[in-house]
């Protein structure tokens, strides 16, 4: 396989894009179903992995998983005014059922507040039924007209959380549990993504929340890429679908709920984040597999002396490592190389009759392609190494993507200097701006406020569009 | 909560069942969404337990997950002559979204075959490229006029495997492993469910397949449930999407494919093969919780004393167990007692004061409910005990299931003892009959054909209803 199956990020960083999810396996275009994907098995194994932490994280903060029907009726969608605005335009219809016309139409759930309130409301009798901590994992629709494969398509895969609450603070302090505790920590130590937590703006938040909170990372192309968010939804949902509860006092109240969620997307963040012109790169507490070890050998009697080596070598990495031996014959192992590469397989090993006599092995590291990140070393203790090497390769992906989202970032005083800033990178502004003038600085610059960063300095300073002072900062970027 | 929540089997065994879905915490009709249930935090919880150990088996044997779309183009499903029959009177359909009207309708997969047929011609090219092993855990919907929560539901939840071969024999040996080594070992291993593997008579075969091999499972009323089907393809999908591979000669040929699913229906199942009268029984394999510890207690202090004692007694539990202790302060013992029985957690462990002072806990079975199932054990060597235990328990359900089968089975010789065997139980019967007979017995006695077993004695015998000589033997029952 040519290398150049990829093109260089340098020469066109979105054809590098579809070239990775194109030739890693990750997914392909279904074309005969509008702006929908096939997610290969590369893919589909990255998203699986995803669950995987994310549902321990999930379930460890108390939500237990349920599901709620796939089909919303029309009606519902109507109910909250902010909603049907945000969602409407952009849902499939269901209009036909069993071979006869509906009366009711339904829409394809382009995200549940509305038929999860619905069952809320009935099943919120009293404050001893609260919270009600529920996540689903499952799919969702919403016709888009302009996709790009895991970024942005007609169908996604997600898991969104549903919470009702007896007070404000306390969905207040779910909402924030779930950004730091789920989200943020999942994207940091796992992804390896630096992330910055942040409330968005009036203008970028939720249709239909009170305050949406998110997660935002940097790609390798300095533009920004939404990973998660967490809503407040305050009474807003709980009075459209009537999500009452009687109090200690005998005294009907109006729940408080939440809604929060990470999709398919974050597949498209972490290409974007660690991948080269050779492929995918995969953090190694990400990776389905972590260590593939290939087999060198000329011949039948040396294939069978190298493949009982490397069960030796293995006989320890059941529970402490996910590897897989590809002893596939009927492939070169320059090809096999190549493979595992544009796959991103965190660490090759490399096993041949010179090996076996010298109790060594051959290591590459596929976070430093090449001669540079290749070693010959002993078997003797290659478990320890291995996990011990995976762990600074984690270490390493994650202060490289900091150190690049630093080096892209930057506090701008004044609307040229933004401008500049958000053509590379992200821009930290002194804001204090309306929405309308949000509006017309995403008209001229293509950038939107990315959100309002939770850990900033208190210091004041003078708003970058208007000149008052004020002492909050936002980050501008362009975004994806 | 009373104990005649629960409606006795002998009273009414369709209430009792809708009984245990409701007050188990499995499901709840949608209502809202024609044939749609919601599924509850218990029942997804088992939905999860089984999804993981078929997972495991599936990826044993060789299979990758992906991930196509929801929506098919309607002009598909109209290829295959069968499958059109089958499925296109069943499906809702998308005829507009993002606020038009489309030109050409999707429908809602009620299965996947079509779309991924498509796939697979155009991803197929050599017979290098074979064979092709996916898998995909989704939802499905099919437009259902009388349903039943798991049991014939609008949405469902299930997975599908699709694979294809280079040659007839390889997509056999496909379809039969899936039947043994994934689905079959999974429900008697794991669900306790004891079945018979069979192949399909023709007229009860899956549109457009050339064989379809089954696993049937008797209820507790007599009845029989499919609980996993396993199809041999043939070349029919591969004609009609034009699925091809170039063999070592260089000839073109169409492959030959295979599908296979099971789906919540197994969660249907699980309910009718264990359960009782006071509430839903689950085999240990597949219970999220197995043990529940209940701490008995009248006073803070005797409350601190007694959770210490337990935080000592599941302190090697981790990794062991999955257990739970229910340390909730509003609720009586009585009434948390009498929800994990509803709940079908396999032990109860109740620890009060004088359990601390004489080193005892009290165990009680969820398999014999009363004082029968009751006993006081030493702390000592606990763990080993619950785990012991826990297996004992396992088998003893597969046990009680298989004999509750054996019972209601009879070989019958004459129409009319078959005609009273499928008023309670399973009738094996020899058969040379035609489709026609099938249908007309199922009209006089609403029993059909639920498969050929596998495992059959070889010798002759009249057919029961045309007196025919033959040498195969089916099974006639009522079924879900």
């Amino acid at each position: 396989m040519p290398k150049d199956v990829i093109t260089p990020r340098a020469t066109d960083y979105n054809q590098w894009y579809l070239d990775i999810v194109r030739e890693a396996d990750l997914a392909e275009p279904a074309e005969v179903v509008r702006g929908c994907i096939v997610v290969k098995a590369t893919g589909w194994g990255i998203w699986e992995m995803m669950q995987r932490e994310l549902d321990q994280r999930i379930k460890a903060t108390g939500h237990a998983n349920v599901q709620f029907p796939l089909l919303i009726p029309k009606s519902f969608i109507m109910k909250e005014a902010e909603h049907v605005e945000g969602f409407a335009p952009e849902v499939a219809e269901v209009t036909r059922a069993g071979g006869e016309d509906l009366t009711e139409p339904y829409v394809i759930r382009p995200t549940s507040e509305t038929i999860i309130g619905h069952f809320y409301s009935r099943w919120i009798r009293s404050y001893r039924d609260l919270p009600l901590l529920y996540n689903q994992w499952c799919n969702v629709m919403r016709w888009e007209m302009r996709t790009r494969p895991f970024l942005r398509t007609s169908e996604f895969w997600w898991q969104e959380g549903h919470t009702a609450h007896a007070t404000e603070a306390e969905a207040e302090a779910e909402t924030l549990k779930i950004l730091h505790e789920v989200y943020a920590d999942f994207v940091e130590q796992v992804m390896a993504v630096p992330v910055i937590r942040g409330l968005k703006s009036e203008k970028e938040k939720f249709p239909g929340a009170l305050r949406s909170y998110c997660i935002e990372a940097m790609m390798q192309d300095g533009r920004a890429l939404q990973a998660g968010t967490s809503h407040n939804l305050g009474q807003n949902f709980a009075r459209a679908f009537d999500i009452t509860y009687t109090d200690q006092n005998n005294t009907v109240q109006h729940c408080w709920t939440t809604s929060w969620g990470v999709s398919t997307r974050l597949v498209g963040a972490l290409i974007m984040t660690h991948s080269d012109d050779e492929g995918l790169v995969l953090p190694p507490r990400l990776a389905p597999t972590q260590v593939v070890i290939v087999p060198i050998y000329k011949n039948p009697e040396e294939r069978a002396r190298v493949l009982e080596a490397i069960e030796r070598i293995t006989g320890d990495w059941q529970g402490r490592l996910r590897f897989k031996v590809d002893d596939r014959d009927n492939l070169t192992p320059g090809f096999k190389f190549n493979e595992w590469e544009l796959k991103g397989v965190p660490v090759r090993l490399e096993v041949g009759p010179k090996d076996v006599e010298k109790n060594s092995v051959a290591v590459a590291r596929r976070d430093l392609p090449g001669r540079q990140g290749k070693s010959f070393v002993p078997q003797a203790g290659l478990t320890e190494r291995l996990v011990a090497l995976l762990d600074e390769m984690q270490t390493g992906l994650f202060q490289r993507a900091l150190a690049f989202r630093e080096q892209r970032s930057a506090t701008v005083r004044t609307y040229d200097e933004l401008k500049q800033q958000v053509e590379h990178g992200f821009a930290w502004a002194y804001w204090d701006g309306s929405a309308d003038d949000e509006r017309r600085i995403q008209e001229e610059t293509r950038a939107t406020i990315r959100c309002i960063p939770l850990d900033q300095p208190e210091a004041p300073g003078a708003c970058v569009y208007t000149g008052r002072e004020t002492t909050r900062q936002v980050v501008f970027a362009r975004a994806y």
